[in-house]
Parts: structure tokens; C-alpha cells; sequence
């Protein structure tokens, strides 16, 4: 066990039938940093060459899998445990959303808690006594008219959401190629300077009145396009380009 | 078109590869209520009965899909186009995070606007004419030690994103069958006093200053299960089928 497992949720999957899902399911939460997968009696056996293939590189998730032959055995080590289903069952549980649920175990996870996820053999096929073992019910909020969704998708949506609760990437931002910078105001302001001059030279401002309307409109326009030095300076070379051998100059 | 069209984002595929892929994207777009499918190229061609296979049931997508021959087509009614790349690409865009993205299409469609996600042959295979067509890139964040996300995943992702930004499923809830209710504080009181009397009479509070301290404890326990009446009901047969005949009785 690796130290990332220490601080992940465990995937367990309650007989699985085809390796290829096992392999993608892997692949899924190791996109995600997620690494304990446990498979409860998989159809197929284990060790598993299509779980391996379809796991397109996840090795070190495959490497680490530990098969159980008992629900029990394989949650045995858990402080707390989901059982994913769609359908609603007649038992008296908390009920969880995907993001609620990784809430709760990177809570636990801060006390020393370890968590754990059953998944059935298609995606919502556990049964009953399976359900009964866990804690609460995770219920993926889905489309009522078209709720099936793939095992290894609703390991991913799970993975997912762990994986963003402690992302830090930024929600939105303007990327800028390494070799340049954002252009500053004086760079626009002199742009701006040389374009007007230019217009003024060629009659664009036809009624001069509307001329500080007409500019306020148009360095409106190209700030938003927030240029780069570099964009700043191709652009002054398409206004020298256009004007070149214009009567006046 | 249907009604529910006008308001989802288009999912644009350019020269998808296999139809099973293609599937696999409208089952994970229709889980989440998202029907507009466009292909641009796909490799064998439209229809595509490996693709009807692999939607399982998402037919309402499939019979909807548009084919173009190129990318400007396939956008050409659209407002605001994203392009989805892992690769930090040597261009001056905006970035989104999934979430970010969907915000942002979602607040463009209250405007009227219509807004497109453009994903390539395999998840990231789009080339840098068609990031160029797009106002914004799209990447999502993942373990840096593992990015391949398969095609269907990445639609699966923003797909899941649109429908949760207006699902207003409860993030944590006990769910109880029909048939009975959260039990009342007068029912939970008379349990509480029920099996206190029993153990009153089988002296388990052998220590009678600890009594307040361990009744305390018992019921702050019991409490925490949250049982439904019923549940109560049979939590006091449990008790009174214990204690028959035992002495004193």
C-alpha cells in the first residue's frame, strides 16, 4: 500500500464481470490520484489481461488491487462505507450526492477515518445485503428519464469530485504563451494613439462631433481582446502595413 | 430539434474514430439531459450501428445527430465555442475548469445565446486551427501524473457539471420507506424509559451514582440512529422479548 492510499477512499467492486470495465474503472480513478480498488469476486478471476489493456497505463492502481471473497472482508478495514444505487430502496439509510459524499470522507479522512465505496456489478447492481453493510446510499443525480450509467462513469464522477474538492486550479483565466506578457496601459494607450492618428489622417471620423463617441467604442472594444505585447506590437505593424504609400503620408 | 435543445450546449465532435465512442458520448450526454450531437467527419461514416449499440437506449441523442464537413460548419450557429485540450498550447485563450465552462455557457443561454464544446479524436486531439476557431480552451483538471481521459469521460464530466448546476437533489438526506415516519420525541422518550426500567430491574447500573451518566450516554446513542416508528416499535418488542420471564418479572 502506497502512502497516497492512506489519504484516498477505497473503489470496492462487488463481483464485476468483465475485466475491461475493472480496467477502465482503474483508469478513472487514477486520473483522479484514487488508488484502492478492491474487487469482491470477479467473474473472470484475477490477475485480469483486459482489465490490464483497458486500464490504458493505470498500472499503479491494477498493481495495488486486492481481491476478497466476502462484501464483509473487503470493507472490514473501513470506518465508513457508501453503497452507490439508483433505485430507491425500501431501507431507512442517509442518502448522499457525489459531492456530498466526498465532503463527508475527506472529513473522516482529516480524523483518520477511512471510507470506502461499494459499486455493484453493473453500475447499480447490488443487493440488498450489500446495501445493508453500508453507512449510506450514494445516488448519483441523473437524468430521471435515463438514469443508467456505466461502471467505470460512476466511478469516475465519484473519483472526480474527490479529486476537485482539494484542486486549486483556477476556475478561469487568460493562459499567455512563456514568451511574452499582458500588454500595459501604456503600450495600449500609445496602440490606440497610432490607430486614431491614423484614422483621423484617412477621414473615418466623418462628423467630428460623434469622434469621442466613435473612440470611446473602439478602445472599449480592444481592451477586451486583452492583447499581449507581442499582439500589441503585431497589430501597430498591420496599421503601418495598411496606411504605407496612403495619400498624406 | 426538440424544445429541450435550445437549452443545452452542442457537443461537437471533430473526426470522432469509432462509433462505439460516439455511443458511448450520447449515453453519458443523455444521463444528463444533453441532446445535441454533432459529428464533423467521423472516420466510418453516419449512421453508425456500433454507435446506436453503445448509447444503450440514448436513442433520443443518436436520432438528433448532425454530420458537417468541417468544424466552421458544425459551429456556425453558435455564440460562444470552447475547445477542450490537456496540452498548454502556445496561444494567448482563456482557460475553464469544467465547472468555470459551464457557468459560463449557462449564463450565455439566459442571454439567448447558444454555446458548443468542441472535443477531439481522441479526448485532446484537437488541432490548433480548431482551438484557434474557439473564443476559450477547456482542460480538466487531473492527477498531472496521468491525463489520458477517454472521450466519453471528458462528455461525461462537462455533461454531469451542466445538469448538477440547476439539480437541486438535497446533498444529504435520511431517506425512509412510505410506509412509516421519523419517530416522534414522545415515542423515543417511552423507549428510552421502557428499556431503562428493564435494566433498572436486571441491575445493570451497578454503580447508582453512574446511572445519570450512562443513561446519558445510552440515549444520546440511540438517538444518533434517527429510527423511524416502526423501528421503535421493534426495538421495544426486542426488548420485551429478552426480558420474558426473566426474574421479577
Amino acid at each position: 500500500m502506497t502512502a497516497s492510499n492512506t489519504h484516498s477512499f477505497a473503489v470496492i467492486l462487488v463481483e464485476p464481470q468483465l475485466g475491461e470495465n475493472i480496467g477502465m474503472c482503474a483508469r478513472a480513478m487514477w486520473n483522479c490520484g484514487v488508488t484502492d480498488l478492491r474487487l469482491v469476486n470477479p467473474r473472470d478471476g484475477w490477475p485480469s489481461d483486459s482489465a490490464r489493456a483497458a486500464a490504458s497505463g493505470a498500472d499503479v492502481v491494477i498493481d495495488q488491487v486486492r481481491v476478497f471473497t466476502s462484501t464483509e472482508e473487503a470493507i472490514a478495514d473501513l470506518n465508513f462505507v457508501l453503497a452507490t444505487t439508483a433505485r430507491s430502496r425500501d431501507m431507512t439509510k442517509p442518502v448522499f450526492t457525489p459531492a456530498a459524499a466526498v465532503g463527508e470522507m475527506k472529513r473522516r479522512t482529516r480524523d483518520a477515518h477511512r471510507s470506502g465505496v461499494l459499486f455493484g456489478k453493473e453500475a447499480w447492481g447490488l443487493n440488498n445485503d450489500d446495501v445493508t453493510l453500508a453507512d449510506a446510499v450514494l445516488t448519483v443525480p441523473l437524468n430521471p428519464a435515463f438514469t443508467s450509467l456505466n461502471l467505470a462513469q460512476a466511478v469516475l464522477l465519484l473519483s472526480y469530485e474527490w479529486f476537485n474538492l482539494d484542486d486549486e486550479t483556477t476556475a478561469h483565466e487568460l493562459r499567455i504563451p512563456s514568451d511574452t506578457r499582458p500588454a500595459n496601459k501604456q503600450e495600449l494607450t500609445m496602440l490606440f494613439e497610432h490607430l486614431e492618428r491614423e484614422l483621423d489622417k484617412a477621414n473615418f471620423f466623418m462628423v467630428s462631433e460623434k469622434r469621442p463617441t466613435t473612440v470611446r467604442k473602439l478602445r472599449n472594444m480592444l481592451s477586451r481582446a486583452d492583447m499581449t505585447e507581442q499582439e500589441v506590437r503585431m497589430f501597430r505593424g498591420i496599421i503601418s502595413t495598411l496606411c504605407r504609400g496612403k495619400p498624406g503620408d
